[in-house]
């Protein structure tokens, strides 16, 4: 693939995502080079193939400021200044705050873009960098009337050569996106989580994937989403009051069961509920409804989930989404398989055909 | 095998845990019978191969009740009368209100024990039921002074029968417990998910699997779920009040983050979430955090994975989990796989040979 980026690359701060921009636009052939604040960790990027040291000679076409959310405006500033023929964009989570900075206190910021991947994992650093990290995942541009229309063509440019989907919104619109697609879920994963935190084991033992996937995301990182959840504040609190109220009348109701009106207070909590889930867009942007779904129970050794997989590609089949679940404490593993709902007869067909042990 | 259980086993209520327990007995040679208030779904179980009909002259060993909560304990009761010589059991999912009706209102309530299986599926219905659906599955009894010996060794039994865990705990602990790992988080996930109702479209389409995972669990059973947390407002109602404290708490601090007393209690709100997470056992009762992870890159066509997998399997290299997350519009899917630590190099070094593309 040739890539649409022309000239180098520098990119600024190399944590996990400066790190995964460098190893993919390498791997393309590009030139980058990078630097972080703390040289220990700008030469572990460099040691891990994400780009050169900077030279004073270099001619920077594109900058990517890649600094904890709270930093990001100030690195954004002294790159216009720093790298004068360069397209500058950063990609921290929250975006109208760096915008207004920028554009009151820098010259020339007509070079600058913001932009949002919505890319990452729960564990940072350089180490969990990864090419590929990008890839398919929506990456948010926030043009504004300040911005050139050919810095705003050479961050899409790049954004594609990353493999991810440019979307342009206006600052605002994402902030407030993203409070409520992932930083509402992120505040109340941490605050469920924190109720286990005095759990008896007994009660704990008791837990199943439910648990398990509300509280996931729990586990991120603390003085990120500190920085990330603090700029952004002004779009979050809105939603989480509103949750608030839905909560409060949810106890109040669950304290008044004997009540009719109370139940259908419940009873319209769980239905909305059902409704919000399920216009949540699954796999390829179609809903998460759409396949169907079936369970085969397999021995948890090495080979039995591949002998099953090959039985299905042999066979032609393109599984939709596959999920592995363990039976605690046993050696066995159930395995969901999920095709679109036209394959699912042929499948049924060749599963109980090759002697699988199908549910049901 | 040769089943524990002993003589006809009796299921009233042939919903999913229904159907999955007579499929489960059936299979290992158990005579199983069972009725449902509707006859049509009670015939479904039959043909779907759950059981036979009851007839008059039938000896009933054990009988267990899978019927809605609110139906449980009139169930149980009507059995004790029906079935003379047999121990009964329920699958509820809240316990001490059912054990304090049968007590005070049945006789022979000795031949009695209340149960539940911590299993189950957002889909429920005879048509998704399945023998294994309990195999590993903790399934908790609550015994108390009035039940007999003889009769809880009888529903241990049945228990590992179906391959579950017998774990013994009173009523009341196991109401508080489910409370919190079960109850909890349903009902978070529904009020998150009701958020999203009348979210934008482009807002949803920057969703990830934090959105996706948090609230899963909304898509459960409105129905069921609300007589469930009516069952056991008492011990949810504390829970939800800690966690709306601590909502308060975060939004206030929110509303002013310039105040560094702020920053630290939104910090403490994150840090508390990575603690109690971790509390959570991951598969085979061990910490969720014990395996290495590698990502994969694969083509998302008809038997990648299971080459993948062919080649793993051939090395007798073991896979504690699996999950596999397309790449939205992409045919890619990259699949990240998790080991134990000490066969990770392992791992590394054959997936290279193989020319598999790793991340990073």
């Amino acid at each position: 693939m040739i890539p649409r980026t022309k000239g180098q690359v520098h990119i600024i701060g190399s944590g996990l995502l400066g790190t995964s921009i460098g190893l993919a636009l390498k791997k393309l052939g590009v030139d980058v080079s990078l630097e972080d604040s703390s040289s220990a960790t700008a030469k572990l990027a460099i040691d891990f193939g994400a780009g050169r040291a900077l030279n004073e000679s270099d001619s920077v076409e594109v900058v990517v400021v890649c600094v904890p959310p709270d930093a990001a405006s100030t690195k954004v500033i002294e790159a216009l200044q720093r790298f004068p023929q360069a397209a500058i964009t950063d990609v921290a989570s929250v975006k109208s705050g760096i915008l207004n900075e920028v554009r009151q206190n820098a010259e020339e910021s007509f070079r600058y873009v913001g932009s949002h991947p919505m890319a990452g994992r729960e564990k940072g650093g350089a180490l969990n960098g990864r090419p590929d990290l990008f890839v398919g995942r929506p990456w948010v541009i926030v043009p504004d009337e300040a911005s050139e229309t050919e810095v705003i063509k050479r961050i899409e440019a790049l954004v594609l050569d990353l493999g991810a989907t440019p979307v342009q919104m206006s600052a605002a619109e994402h902030d407030s996106a993203v409070a409520l697609v992932s930083h509402t879920p992120q505040l109340l994963a941490s605050l469920l989580a924190a109720r286990l935190v005095d759990a008896k084991d007994t009660a704990l033992g008791l837990a199943g994937a439910g648990l398990r996937d509300t509280t996931r995301i729990a586990a991120s990182d603390p003085t990120l989403w500190l920085q990330i959840v603090s700029a952004n504040s002004e779009q979050l609190i809105p939603i989480l009051k509103e949750f608030e109220l839905d909560l409060e009348k949810l106890i109040a109701a669950l304290s008044t069961t004997s009540s009719a009106g109370s139940l259908s207070v419940i009873a319209s909590a769980l239905s909305e509920g059902n409704r919000g889930v399920s216009r949540i867009p699954g796999k390829h942007g179609g809903s998460s409804t759409e396949y169907s779904r079936l369970i085969v129970m397999i021995d948890d050794k090495p080979g039995e989930l591949a002998r099953l997989l090959t039985d299905i590609g042999d066979a032609g089949i393109n599984l939709e989404d596959l999920s592995l679940d363990h039976a605690t404490g046993a050696l066995i593993g159930l395995v969901e398989l999920a095709v679109l709902p036209d394959t699912q007869s042929r499948l049924v067909e060749l599963l109980e055909s090759k002697n699988w042990k199908l549910a049901g």
